[in-house]
């Protein structure tokens, strides 16, 4: 694997990362829009791990994963006139999924632009909620561009999947959730998990984290081949991985980390993991098994960083987000039999 | 398919069902012990049925099955005394495992019955939660003797698997629950659907909504083959069915409704509806699409009642428990390649 350094854009380098008080006022955005998702816990599996471990439960989210709550308090924040034109995103099918279902909530016009591969089920389901889905190849296409003509071409504004402090502030909200519910449990968790493409999960989580539960260090895990927030932790800049790894995790394939979430993840993160794709089908197996909720590969890789041992839990408290179930039934199977 | 009178024994047929005063102590003893569980919905599929489906996802409930709500209440109603010689039950799985984890969180002993054919998930996990197992043969043995010889052994207590107004009452905490959710959300249930196979479930949740919300009719939901509650309920009296049936829903095999639940079924449900092996699979399928949760098949009948149409939604809002996820993979995956 080899690596490079990203240049920083003008535009993005001086927009700062979302604080505290843009978080709650997300929260307060999406009461009643978005679910409360459950933390779950498995006496057998903490047996077996000999610690606690909380899976924030964000599969049960509307539109199938995390997503939606970025969507749709960056909708939330825009004035009706910009509401009028619509909105352009690129994805690979979850950031599609929740701007599409926040869109159709506020009865916004959508395109989206996803690449020709992505999961069926992703693709269907975004037409499904209304939005119009323009596709391109992941391997020889830049996503980035094709949004940027589209936003142009309608006059619509651009959500970005994580380079955006709206959005990072709607993702937030889950770090802001969780640490409420473990406090009304009484418990304090030692270390908090996400999966992390571009890093817009686990930069606004840490930021919440901060806040409402210093206590509480923040982590990443991604798809061995795409660990550039690994790399760009290592380096002190951000890294852009050009290995030519494919990774059956089709929601962490970003290959750089964010240049508005670098600037959380650099300050606030413990680390960042990186986990196989066997790894990752043990976890989603795990996730049948022990908590009966359905994992997406993407969704899957903190719970892999954990029952891999890179992070620790035996004798401590630790809170993993699942954050996605957007998965084809045979890619399912397959994690099962695997698993 | 022929099916029998069943005799009544006089020690069952003078216990009366328990009130919704039951219930609610019920519900005080499991407060911080069950998992409140997520009214789940699914814009997607509301759409496909022109109706409103909300999903009670007990698939998230401690042992993976409602069945901990009944064994625990059962646990906590006994003196000190009563548990020290520890308890006995016949299961096919979900109720073993709840028996075997509410008996652990009190520190008390457990012996549990089960068929040698259960699912090696449930057989596995009972015994995990400290369990002693003891199989038969489903299709040749009496699981009821061997419960009862157990008991007289032992000296321990039978917690029967749904003739119990304890344990009823445990699971009539889903029905309270669920109205109370409904009520946060400003909705009202036309319809309130659960699995059935003696009957506890619903006969719990039938008394906990004509309390609570007197306009939801309750309905059952059981195996082609196993319908004995329908059967019951067209005869004005409790019948055995005797087809040789098999079915995949392992949890459902009761040959007749309870003569306890019985008297709550014929007063106050609107009907049994009987799903074919086929019909439940489609249903895991639609669980794991629309809600991204694990349903064993047993525990995705109500739901098959409602896909199949016979459980009319159109307009309509309906309540469905999905009341148990412990599934071995194999059977999950056929599930979801045959739906």
């Amino acid at each position: 694997m080899s690596s490079l350094a990203v240049a920083s854009t003008t535009e993005l380098s001086r927009i700062e990362p979302p604080a505290i008080a843009d978080i709650e006022a997300a929260a307060q955005r999406l009461k009643g829009k978005a679910r409360l998702t459950p933390l779950l816990e498995s006496t057998l599996l903490n047996d077996r791990l000999g610690g606690r471990l909380m899976i924030k439960a964000e599969v049960l989210q509307r539109s199938g994963s995390f997503k939606f709550r970025g969507a749709y308090n960056r909708i939330a924040m825009m004035t009706a006139a910009e509401r009028a034109n619509g909105v352009v995103a690129y994805s690979s099918g979850n950031h599609a999924q929740g701007v599409a279902y926040a869109a159709r909530l506020f009865g916004v016009k959508a395109w989206i632009v996803m690449p020709a591969d992505a999961p069926k089920i992703k693709m269907a389901n975004t037409r499904a909620y209304g939005a119009e889905v323009v596709t391109y190849d992941r391997y020889g296409e830049s996503r980035e561009a094709i949004g940027e003509r589209l936003t142009r071409e309608k006059g619509a504004i651009l959500i970005r999947p994580f380079d955006d402090p709206g959005v990072i502030a709607g993702q937030g909200t889950i770090g802001l959730e969780a640490a409420d519910q473990m406090l009304a449990l009484g418990l304090s968790a030692d270390a908090f998990i996400a999966p992390c493409s571009g890093g817009g999960l686990i930069a606004g989580c840490a930021v919440a984290l901060e806040a409402r539960s210093p206590a509480t260090k923040p982590y990443a895990a991604e798809p061995a081949g795409f660990d550039d927030l690994k790399q760009s932790l290592a380096a002190g800049k951000r890294m852009e991985v050009v290995s030519g790894a494919k990774s059956f995790c089709d929601a962490l394939l970003s290959p750089w980390p964010g240049e508005i979430t670098f600037k959380v993840h650099r300050r606030l993160l413990g680390g960042s993991f990186a986990v196989t794709d066997a790894e990752v089908q043990r976890a989603m197996a795990a996730a049948f098994e022990y908590f009966k909720i359905v994992v997406e590969p993407g969704g899957a890789c903190a719970l892999a960083a954990v029952l891999t041992g890179q992070l620790p839990v035996k004798g401590l408290t630790v809170v993993v987000v699942c954050s996605g179930g957007n998965v084809d039934p045979a890619t399912y199977a397959a994690a099962l039999a695997a698993g």
